[in-house]
């Protein structure tokens, strides 16, 4: 193998696959790169065995070849080198990299040993465009469940309903739903995504409004093929959450607030949580506004907000979190707040519903 | 006590004082920021028993007053507050901080519990440039010794002979010297500063070089006035080496090099380096230049450079953290380095003197 590459275009691919590279594995040709240069295309590939990223690179091919190089050793390498053409060329059990004036030389693992993810072969798919992805996937990924106990929770449930792209996730304590429309008639299909797919994807993506994004949706995978790169993912088994039993249009209260004010309170109510001691942010809603308030053993803070309120006065406490990540994935400047009673969940949702949050809320005075 | 301040001159007094206060201690008190209002100044102090920090800050004293609060706390939610004027008001065991709306309360101890170091009552004391300082801090004090086997090394000598200024730290392996002229004669004076002061020192010095700093020279303790700050220091107990005897003008073979691009190598090198396998950086300089080279299990690199010649062919091995944390320091577009042979140390230094580096070489053919 002997390619040359222009720097930049070389420390792109390499950024791209590294997010799939294990950085812990039994396994060490699972921390290398895989690159494939033949028939005129040159090829990175990252590979942990539960996702795979290929892409290709803009580079010239001088001689084919297979080739396996330390992911981590080899990106830091790149980055540092002087600014020029960089020179990659394998000679038996070495990879030399060259470029102005400086010469490193890697081992290198034969790419027979590369263990590559079954291609999807589904026909199945749908087009959607990057920055729409890209944005679903960080309004929702937040309520993922981060410990393992129940499988399910750890990834998203992506959703495909005629012409209605829907992803959710939820955490036992928490829901998130996202749904934004498709442009054609694409049937019905229902996959949970790994989180971690879903949060490499969405660094990687590089969003853009016009670009579109094809998913293709297979029996045991996942494919999303944007640009020059394909992310192929395996799927979490089993029957997602009825989400839609859960809920529901009714509400007692509903407050108008401002986004940013009400989400620097609850920073600031945050301060004085301390991790073994989870105390309730308390919202206390009147027709005088919305009073914000936390007492821990650290300090106690009160806050005065404006709101439009429609309905009846509550109180009702909410892990400050919960409220504060909800409202950071919300892009409107004002928000309204749906609620029933102190013992049912709280909605934070649009009018048209494109965004849905549900947040249970704490019972405060057993609490207190 | 009842204070009111701009936000922002909270700020920048809350940030100074904290580089003082102990984040590891069994006395909780010294884990606080004392607040005196007294006779229209208001003083901020943090104090870790080994150095201490006073500030004055600007505010509107309504209720004269001692207290200490929590400085991590207050400092988090000082900073996170809405922009405005901000209410300190203390209320028996109880500080309201209040701003815009909002709301804390936090707790406060009596200021009578904080112990103060003792001032300073020296009249023996220099006049610098806080750029000159900042400058001969920053550039020596990477050379100190991180562990405590030899208190003498975590400290840094600093010297007054006459008009000179000089910054001295060594960690075994390699010496850092700073000279710098002082604008009188202020006679002779050795004192040993601890290493975390200066770091600690060096941050809060705005740098002017127009502004002028106040060195005060007492039995026991270091004190450095500049702006509305005093920084207050223990010394640490010893006669420190005899380093003009380490220093030699002799040399074998001197090289003049592009002090970036022999960085840029030596960084690129240090990637090919673990911790566990410490493996010097080769410098073979003859007429055709200086090569770089670095093999270890990882891998190899081998880079050139031109340089300016004088005198013997060399081969010479160095830690290359030390080489790197050398050049780093130095400001010069172009280096000199000094050799006399692959066991003697080598010496970076300018025509002047007010920089020089000596770094002791590693036998590297017992190193292969």
């Amino acid at each position: 193998m002997k390619l040359s590459f222009a720097k930049s275009d070389l420390i792109e691919p390499i950024n791209i696959v590294s997010k799939a590279v294990s950085t812990k594995t039994t396994m060490p040709i699972l921390t290398c790169i895989l690159i494939e240069a033949e028939e005129g295309v040159i090829k990175f590939t990252g590979n942990d065995m539960e996702m795979a990223i290929e892409t290709e690179a803009e580079g010239i091919i001088y001689e084919a070849g297979i080739a396996a190089v330390d992911a981590r050793l080899f990106s830091e390498i790149v980055r540092k080198l002087p600014d020029g053409d960089v020179l990659l060329e394998q000679e038996n059990d070495k990879m030399h990299i060259s470029c102005a004036g400086s010469h490193f030389s890697i081992p290198v693992r034969g790419g027979e040993e590369y263990v590559k993810l079954p291609a999807s072969e589904s026909k199945d798919y749908i087009v959607t465009s990057e920055f729409v992805l890209k944005a679903m996937i960080n309004q929702t990924l937040f309520s993922i469940s981060a410990n393992d106990n129940n499988k399910l929770m750890t990834g998203e449930l992506v959703e495909v309903k005629n012409d209605r792209l829907k992803i959710v996730s939820l955490d036992g304590h928490r829901i998130s739903i996202r749904t934004e429309a498709l442009n054609e008639d694409y049937g019905v299909k229902q996959v949970i995504v790994p989180g971690k797919t879903l949060g490499e994807l969405s660094k990687i993506l590089p969003g853009e409004l016009e670009s579109e994004v094809y998913v293709f949706f297979g029996k045991n995978n996942i494919t999303f093929k944007f640009g020059k790169t394909v992310v192929l993912s395996r799927l979490i088994d089993g029957e997602y959450f009825k989400v839609d039993k859960m809920i529901s249009d009714d509400y007692e209260t509903k407050i108008v607030v401002n986004r940013r004010q009400m989400l620097s309170s609850i920073d600031r109510s945050m301060l004085l949580v301390r991790e073994t001691d989870k105390k309730p942010i308390i919202l206390k809603i009147t027709d005088a506004g919305l009073e914000l308030s936390m007492n821990t053993v650290i300090g106690s803070m009160k806050e005065s907000l404006e709101i439009e309120k429609e309905g009846r006065d509550l109180m009702i406490g909410f892990n400050p979190r919960f409220l504060s990540e909800a409202l950071k994935a919300v892009e409107d400047e004002e928000v309204s707040i749906y609620m029933m009673n102190p013992k049912a969940p709280c909605f934070i949702r649009n009018e048209e519903k494109s965004y849905i949050y549900l947040i249970l809320p704490i019972n405060f005075i057993a609490a207190e």
